[in-house]
C-alpha cells in the first residue's frame, strides 16, 4: 500500500490557507521523511508561487515521488514538466454533472481531451495518475472505458475522486474492483465523515494508494486524514503502513502551525485532547492500566498521556496529582479537595494547577500569604508610543515597582512582572495561550500560562474582558505558586 | 430509530469543559427541540451540580426523556430516582481487561452486580437501558448471558459500548445481531475516527438506536457526532431520521458556546468552512451548479453557502466578487485582479474585501484617497485605570480627537475610532475574531472584523503582534471601505 498525501495542494484548497514555497518545502520535507510515498506539491497552473514550490520540491531530493495536480490542458503538463515534477495528478470530470453543468462539453469530448494528454504527458517523461473526478456519481461504464483507454495511452496509475464524499463502504467495496486495471488511487472527502472508512473500505476493495491530507485539510470538510488513515490501518486492520508512526504528531503540529488552521482539541490522534483524561472512572481505570481506555499508546505517535481534573475527577486522579505537587491529604482531607474541585466545575470553571493548590492549602488550613502581591500596574500603548508597563509588586513584604516596554503591551506587562520579581528568581514563560476570541469586543479572555522556576512548571489562567488584566492574573497566579514552592514542604503539614 | 444525545454526559466528560446546571437546560431544551429521543443529562453521582442540572431538566417538561448515567450501586439509582430522572444508562464493564484491571472484580460479581441493580433501578419506577462498557473486547458469549438475565430480571433496553474505539464497521454487522435481544444502543467513540461508520454499521445490523454527542465532544478523540450521524443517514443511506436537520447548525454553535470547544474549521456539516469554497475549479462549478461540488444544501442543515477568494482563486469567482463591490473589470483587468491576488495567496496572506479593494483600485488606477487617516492612538490602561483610548484621524481632511472608555483597551480603543467618525456615519462592529495565540507573547496576533454602515458589511483584518494595534489597523482599513462605498461608484470608472 502506498500513501499518496495531497497535503499541499487540496490541504492548500482549504479556504483561507495559503503557504509560501519556502514552507511547502517543509512540509514536503516532513512527510517524505515519515514514509509518504508520493507528495502532490500543487497546482503549477494555480500561481508562480505554486510553481516556485513545486520547483524546490522537485530539486529537493526528497525520497518521495514529486506529483502536481493537472487539468487536461497541455500548458498545464508543460508546467509540470518545465517545473521538474515526476508526476501528473491528472483530474478529468467523469459524472455527467460535471461533464455537462461545468465543463459544458460532451464524454466524448472529455475522453479525447484526457487520453490526448495522458500521452502528451507520457511524451514529456512524467508519470502520469489518471484521475476520475466525481466518480462516486459518474456512469462507471463508462468510467471504465474512459480509464482502460487511458491506461492504453499511457497512463501509469488510475484514481477514483469522491469529490463531494457521497462514497459510502458498502459503495466502495462493489465500485472499486472493475477499476483495478492499473494501480489504483482512492482520493475521498469528508462532507458527510466518511472519507476514513470508504478510503478503508476501497484499500480492502483493491484500490493500492490512498490520497490523504495531513489534520484532514481540504476544501469545505477536508479530506481523509492521513494520521487517522494510518494508525487505523495499524491497529484496526492490522496492516503495516511503513510510516513512522511516531513522528504523526511532530508533523501534525508543522503542518497547523504553518497553515495557521488549528486542530480541533478532540480530533483523533492529534487533537489536544486525543490522550487527555478527566473524569473519574477513566482517569482512575487508565492508572491501574492505560489499556482500559487507550486503544493506542500515545508514544507510538509521538505523545504523552495527560490527566487532567474537573468536575468528573474521582478522588484516585486527584490523589495521584496532589502527591506530586507535594501534598498528602488524608482520606478525609482528600474527600473535601475533590469536594471543592467539583464545585468549581459545576461553576463551569477549567481547573489549572494552581486552582488545585489554593484549594489544597485552604483545606489543609495552611495560611496562603502570597509571596507576591500586586499593587498596581499600568500600560500605556499608542501608534507613537512604545508600549510600556509598570508594576509594582509586594514581594515577600518588599514593595518593588519594575518597568518594561514590549513588543505590546500584553509583552510589555509580562517582562516588567518578571523583572520586578527578579530578585527572588527566574520566572520564565514558557507557554502563553490565549482561546480565540470571538463574537465581540466584550467577550470573556482566557488566557493560560505556564511559567517555570528552576525546572519546576505550573500553569495557571486568567479570565477577564480586558487582556491585559486576564493576562496579568494568569502570571501572577502561576509566580506566586512557583515561589511558595520552595520556601514549604507541604508534606510536613500532614505530620 | 431512535437518537439518544449524550452530550450533556459524555460530552461534557471533554476534558476542561464544564456546564453550568442552567447551561445543560439550555442545550437540553435545544436537543429535544431538534427531535432527540433520550437525552443523557449527566451522572447524578458526580456532584451536586450534576444532580441539580438533572432536576431542572426533568422537571423542564421536555418532550425527550431524561437519562441519566449511573454505575451498577444503589446508591447512584437512588439518586437518579430522587433526582427526577426518567431512565438510567447503567453502565458495567464487560471485557475481562475492565473486569479485572478496573473494577478488580470476576465476572460473576459484575453479573450480581449489574442484575441487582437492575432489578432496583426498577422498582424505584426507573426506565433501564443496561449497558456494556467495552465491549468490543468483551467475550462476546459472556456479554449475551449478561443481557440475556439482564433481560429477565427488567432491562428495558440493551446498549454495546465501544469505549475506546476498536469496533469497525466490519465487526459492527458480526457482534450485534445476536444481541438484538430488546432495543439496541450502539455507543461509539471515535479514536481511530471509526465512530460514525461503526454507528451506521451497527444500525443498520439491528440496532435500534444511536448514542451521540452534539459536534462529537466526549473524552479524548469524542463520540459519535450527531449531526454527521443524522445526515449522513439522511443523504448516504436514504434513512428518514426524524430529526429537524435545519436547526443542526444552531445546536451546533449553542454548543460550542457554551461547552466553549471550539468547532475544527474543517468539521463536516457544522465547521466554518464546510460549505466554503476558495479554489478557482470548484467556485467556478458551484457558480454553474451546486451540486458539482456539494452533497448538502448549506440550507438543508441552517446554513449558507460562502465563495472566498485566495490563490486558488479563477477569474470567474473574483468577477463575481467584484461586481458585488461595484467593479466591472474588462477581460485585461480581472487577469491583472486575479494575479494580484495570487501574489497575496502566494505570500501567505488571507484575502478579506478590503484587500480585494485596494487591488481593484490599484488596477482600475482610481486615486484612492483613504476617507480616514489615523493620525495616533494612545491607550491607558491598568489596575487602578479605565481603560481609555484616545485617537485623532484625519476625517475627509478635518482632524477630529475623540476618546473613550471600555471594558478593556482594546474595546476603549475601537470605541474612540467609532465615536470620532460619527460625523460622518454610525459604523457598527458586527464581528470581533481573534485567532486563538498559541506560542508567546511574540506570535502575530491576527485580528479579524466585520463592520457594517447602512445595511453595507465588509471584512478586513489586521495583524500585529500587538493585539491593541492590530485591532486599530483591522477596523480603520474597513471604516474606510464603508466610507467610500457611499461617495463614489465604480461602475463609472469602466464607463
Amino acid at each position: 500500500m502506498r500513501f499518496f498525501d495531497t497535503t499541499l495542494r487540496d490541504g492548500e484548497q482549504t479556504p483561507g490557507v495559503s503557504l509560501t514555497p519556502a514552507e511547502k518545502l517543509e512540509i514536503a520535507s516532513h512527510l517524505s521523511d515519515i514514509g509518504v510515498d508520493v507528495i502532490e506539491a500543487g497546482s503549477a497552473a494555480a500561481s508562480v508561487g505554486e510553481r516556485e514550490a513545486i520547483r524546490l520540491i522537485s530539486d529537493a531530493g526528497l525520497a518521495a515521488e514529486c506529483c502536481t495536480y493537472v487539468r487536461a490542458l497541455a500548458q498545464d503538463i508543460d508546467l509540470a514538466a518545465d517545473y521538474g515534477a515526476d508526476s501528473v495528478h491528472l483530474v478529468v470530470p467523469v459524472s455527467d454533472l460535471h461533464i455537462e453543468k461545468k465543463l459544458r462539453k460532451t464524454r466524448e469530448q472529455v475522453c479525447e481531451m484526457a487520453w490526448n494528454t495522458v500521452e502528451y504527458a507520457k511524451s514529456r517523461g512524467l508519470i502520469v495518475e489518471l484521475s476520475g473526478e466525481d466518480a462516486s456519481r459518474a456512469d462507471q461504464q463508462f468510467l471504465r472505458e474512459l480509464f482502460r483507454e487511458g491506461i492504453e495511452r499511457g497512463a501509469d496509475r488510475l484514481c477514483f475522486c469522491d469529490t463531494v464524499g457521497l462514497l459510502t463502504p458498502e459503495r466502495a467495496a462493489g465500485v472499486i474492483p472493475p477499476l483495478c486495471m492499473a494501480p489504483l488511487s482512492i482520493h475521498c472527502h469528508d462532507d458527510l465523515g466518511f472519507a476514513l472508512a470508504t478510503t478503508v473500505a476501497a484499500l480492502r476493495a483493491g484500490a493500492t494508494c490512498a490520497h490523504t491530507t495531513v489534520n484532514g485539510l481540504g476544501e469545505r470538510a477536508g479530506n481523509t486524514a492521513f494520521e487517522e488513515l494510518v494508525m487505523s490501518l495499524e491497529v484496526l486492520y492490522g496492516r503495516r503502513t511503513g510510516i513512522e508512526t511516531g513522528k504523526l504528531y511532530q508533523l501534525s503540529t508543522v503542518v497547523s502551525r504553518l497553515t495557521g488552521v488549528p486542530l480541533a482539541t478532540n480530533k483523533p490522534i492529534v487533537g489536544e485532547m486525543a490522550f487527555t483524561h478527566e473524569s473519574g472512572i477513566h482517569a482512575h481505570g487508565i492508572m491501574r492500566d492505560a489499556t482500559t481506555y487507550e486503544s493506542i499508546k500515545p508514544e507510538d505517535v509521538g505523545r504523552k498521556r495527560r490527566i487532567v481534573l474537573g468536575k468528573h475527577s474521582g478522588s484516585a486522579a486527584v490523589e495521584t496529582a496532589l502527591h506530586e505537587m507535594g501534598y498528602h491529604p488524608d482520606p478525609h482531607q482528600l474527600a473535601e479537595i475533590v469536594g471543592r474541585i467539583k464545585q468549581l466545575g459545576d461553576a463551569g470553571k477549567r481547573i489549572t494547577d494552581a486552582d488545585m493548590m489554593t484549594i489544597a492549602d485552604a483545606v489543609f488550613e495552611i495560611e496562603y500569604t502570597p509571596a507576591i502581591e500586586l499593587r498596581q500596574f499600568t500600560i500605556v500603548s499608542g501608534s507613537n508610543a512604545m508600549p510600556t508597563a509598570s508594576v509594582t509588586l509586594l514581594v515577600q513584604g518588599e514593595e518593588i515597582t519594575g518597568a518594561a516596554t514590549g513588543n505590546g503591551p500584553v509583552d510589555a506587562a509580562i517582562r516588567a512582572l518578571q523583572r520586578s520579581v527578579a530578585a527572588v528568581g527566574t520566572v520564565r514563560l514558557e507557554q502563553y495561550h490565549v482561546d480565540a476570541i470571538v463574537g465581540g469586543t466584550d467577550a470573556l479572555v482566557d488566557v493560560t500560562v505556564k511559567l517555570s522556576k528552576d525546572g519546576k512548571t505550573v500553569t495557571s489562567r486568567g479570565a477577564r474582558t480586558d487582556i491585559i488584566t486576564a493576562s496579568v492574573e494568569a502570571v501572577i497566579a502561576g509566580m506566586n505558586r512557583l515561589l511558595r514552592e520552595e520556601h514549604e514542604n507541604r508534606s510536613e503539614d500532614t505530620d
